[in-house]
């Protein structure tokens, strides 16, 4: 873990995210797309056992995998080309056939992006569940409301902690619903129109999708709207918890006093300070998640069959922008811990 | 119209976008709150008349609104002011009770959505209609893929034209969707708990989506992931167009030759040039909205309960953006018109 | 002037960077290229006559220009080809000649950039004569600083106005420098390379420079990072004004009183409030043209000797952000004629 | 190192960037400001000479710097706790006198990005080495300019090459003039003020700036205007080689055939491609660069007299944009190796 991380980052989500959970999702869909194969009579129930011998007892050469990444732009074929090595000669073409890079690596983003999501929809709930119970102990409590950085009239607890949880609620629902729209099988072979399959892709992809609990989807690498409908809502639960500690930073000011933070930060030069730092943290992210997501969106232009560009773009930002969406979901539970409500003579 | 508009704006959605088009809705607004209102007793049927008439009557001064929105940060103070002096006396106090100027301010952005929303829907209809029509002549006929950057293997243009309408049918149904979640009443008073309206509220809100032909929901004055999900829609729809610019581009590359362009742009310097300005124009507004929907959601680090800091930009960001998605949509269905897929021999 | 951009607009530089004044400078480029092609012998001193005659008398066909804007990517064929209607046909060929359409627009910015430059540059002068002012009657105060929005140690308000004022003495200085590495004549031809000019390209390019009062360059029509570094700068000052309007609005508020603001925003709703709005708006153009100005910089990936997709960017990114720092500047100059510093006991 | 840092990253920045290098530039700044705060008499010789020893010797405990990062938002309180307990009693309060957790910060950072800015003019330089190169031996050869993606007229490859060249001579003269402007100490003291260095902040600051080879400059903790400039210089970094990439991409486009890649990049499922990965790179970093520059841009907007939430964003935005154009520059310089310029019979 680097400083940085341990302030603003996630070890649980960058874990999902690692070199080595990436490789495990990648054999899970070779094996996933032997066994397929094998059903529909693609390549041989053989070539299928022995792809899954392989796939289990594989240990990679990471050196090789990044020379091949440094070298082709994509870690598959030089992940194919080690898995190949330790198979029957017989059985090699079997290996990987009819599929492309593409099909690998976006799949296995949609395994891993299952897994993240689980953190996700944990933590949203948690989080829900505090600001559910903050409101039961808290939400009569009187708060002056502010409106455009001034005073503005009394209001309730209750009414800000509902303005809290209420994009959660509906961020939460989104993340759900994409399970469907988003996690799906991508398999197209090398142009991405399943021609490569003889026949047999339609039937491979909805076989793949049941053994790897995806949904099913025609072809889309070269169409990467609901990649960039995730980095938003990322971009918006980030948002909202920006927006809460803001509001904690503010309302905590000591010239506002409204809520008193536990454990704040410290400094090296003046003792009293008890800084809100997760508050700031969480508006950093926000900002940090906006910035992203629209850069994300750039890569919505994508040539032709497959752009190489694009899908670097991809790369360089969705995975910090997943961090940071479990950053953010990790610091607002540590904020919110940290809360006390000031009593209001 | 300016000349950068002709180019790369659209004249009937800057329409509906227009100070005139916002007075418009904002008169609505104020004449729905008025009748809702006496509907529940929370002002006199007298007074809703009253209202009524001043609304139908009225003539706004605006040089004294823009001196306004200068002042106040919003138009609204200065519009109620106008129009209660066209009001008698005693029916001023009934004219925008219990409302702020946001509440005014977001229910006509609804109301001029709503509309915009129609025109997005009735051009994304169509040029799904167009692909589809190009699809039945044209998608069994041979296309040479390309991936990144280099000739791959042999694909249809049936699998290109599904590449590029798949997108745009799932953002169609978004926005269909969107009219539920996103075109909402805004009610809620000075602080955004509807106390304003002592008790009446919700009974004013719910009578008033009615009558606006607006969804309800709870005051959402300071959480705006709804909007910003709208930014993100938009930003998707001119990145799907953004990559059939592209695409088109690409292939109609003198080198290429995949396809040709009727009526392309003449150069002031080589008369042989026809040069694929709508293709381009779709490639630059995809950048635009991708940068611009970052930028929106910045604004949901919104402090407290109103922040004109955030409100005031999404008023910079989100205008131009339902602009330039316009302007992708005509300018794409202009390109798909100028455009011959070329025989290939 | 719509109603936004009577609050967050400015009328001055919208002006300058109006149509009219695009063609204005158009013009000059055109005689100012005849001028030089004419002393250096690629046109007839006759010709050169003769277009100087005719730019004098034009008067543009509004609607045409629209027209071939639509059809050109760039208004400079239809404004040539109206020209021309003016010009003996013997001189037709001698006008515009070597030239192409990027030449014009880009050389016609430069012209309309240098007045734009006049206001910024008295603006900043203005504000801060005005820092200067403030510090030399309050320098000495006390002030609470505050860090991480926390009550912090004591510091003075010179130390605070220095803060604000330092940055801005900053870019004065590039703003000023920008004149001789931005504002250069623009001239190469149709691949930029002034193969065109038969060998005259540098000595009219000179010229042409002389006559307009503008730097002299080698074609840059691919390589726009001076357009990019400007666009930084913009940024930067609205990002300097931005935090300028954040300490106000922080120092302003209610529970702070650091400070107090004359004839700030009033509300629909709550008659008590002055709204701090000149400092709000500040940070929305600050948060603007930072997202902007990320969004210019993808214009760099310019491809070949011109893209249409990346010039078309700039022309959506770049005339907002002067914009937007303009009213950066004419904002922050209201606000701090708004400005009291309190007295502290 | 990750996968993707094979591909995209840059191990050599990366280095110069990681906590290791960071902690050895905060012991630097601590040791330079015992000693230039001996010099001065604020602290005794023997302290700065125990100080001394107690850096030199210095063991981190990371897990401890972890988890005052996690709890201060800065290292620098643990940090300095550490360090204080292997100094004896009377000296511990001579460590960090005066100093504030963002003096060793930002000096820190300064010293780290010397040596980045090191290793960006050596790979400048050579960069543009080989440009000249190219040119000495190509400059005169024929190309076919391509203007809005249409073949336009012949140029030359001395043209090309020029027009690849120029905007990085500007950055490189940039890069060398922000050593100057950019490269400065940071000495505030809690709130910015050197207040905390009983009037011996100057004297101290200067001979520090000498003893680390810095510039020296009045405190800049808030405002962060050189930084801001140095993210646009890098995205204008990565701009020119991401529009020299896409150059390259769409010269060796099968159907142009205008330049060659040998050992493009293999793919897992169509043996003849040789893709561009290179290439593709530099346009995905020119683009990541170009929306990260606008995210840091956002950090303009510093609450009073430190902001954690605009600090950190700065964290996350500007060693990903260094790591990028380190690796834009490694990139480009691959990629012209890999380059043949075709003969052209």
């Amino acid at each position: 873990m680097t400083l940085l991380s341990a302030l603003a980052g996630d070890p649980e989500i960058e874990a999902l995210l690692s070199d080595a959970a990436q490789l495990d999702a990648m054999l899970a869909f070779e094996r996933a797309l032997a066994e397929a194969s094998a059903e529909t009579g693609f390549i041989s129930e053989d070539a299928a056992a022995a792809i899954g011998g392989a796939v289990t007892g594989f240990t990679p050469d990471w050196d090789g995998l990044e020379a091949g990444m440094a070298q082709d732009g994509v870690v598959v074929p030089a992940l194919v080309k080690q898995l190949k090595s330790g198979l029957p000669e017989p059985h090699r073409t079997a290996l990987h056939k009819g599929a492309t890079s593409q099909d690998v690596t976006d799949t296995a983003l949609m395994l891993q992006l299952a897994k993240v999501f689980d953190v996700y929809e944990a933590r949203l709930t948690a989080l829900l569940d505090t600001l559910d119970a903050l409101a039961a102990e808290h939400g009569g409590k009187p708060l002056m409301a502010h409106t455009r950085m001034q005073v503005a009239l009394p209001t309730t607890w209750g009414a800000k902690l509902s303005s809290w949880s209420e994009p959660l609620k509906r961020q939460l629902r989104a993340l759900v619903s994409m399970r469907r729209t988003l996690l799906v099988v991508q398999l197209g072979g090398p142009v991405g129109d399943r021609g490569s399959f003889d026949g047999h892709g339609d039937a491979i992809a909805a076989a793949m999708a049941r053994k790897l609990d995806l949904g099913l989807a025609t072809p889309w690498q070269a169409t990467r709207d609901p990649i960039v409908a995730l980095g938003s809502l990322l971009a918006q639960i980030s948002g909202a918890l920006g927006k809460l500690g803001m509001d904690i930073a503010l309302l905590a000011q000591n010239e506002v006093g409204a809520v008193r933070l536990a454990g704040g930060g410290g400094s090296s030069a003046m003792a009293h300070k008890s800084n809100p730092i997760n508050a700031e943290v969480l508006v950093a992210l926000a900002r940090y998640n906006a910035g992203l997501s629209g850069t994300l969106n750039q890569a919505l232009v994508h040539e032709n069959e497959r752009s190489g560009a694009a899908w670097t773009l991809e790369w360089l930002t969705l995975p910090p922008m997943l961090v940071a969406t479990g950053a953010s979901l990790r610091l607002a539970s540590l904020l919110l811990g940290q809360l006390t409500i000031a009593v209001i003579d």
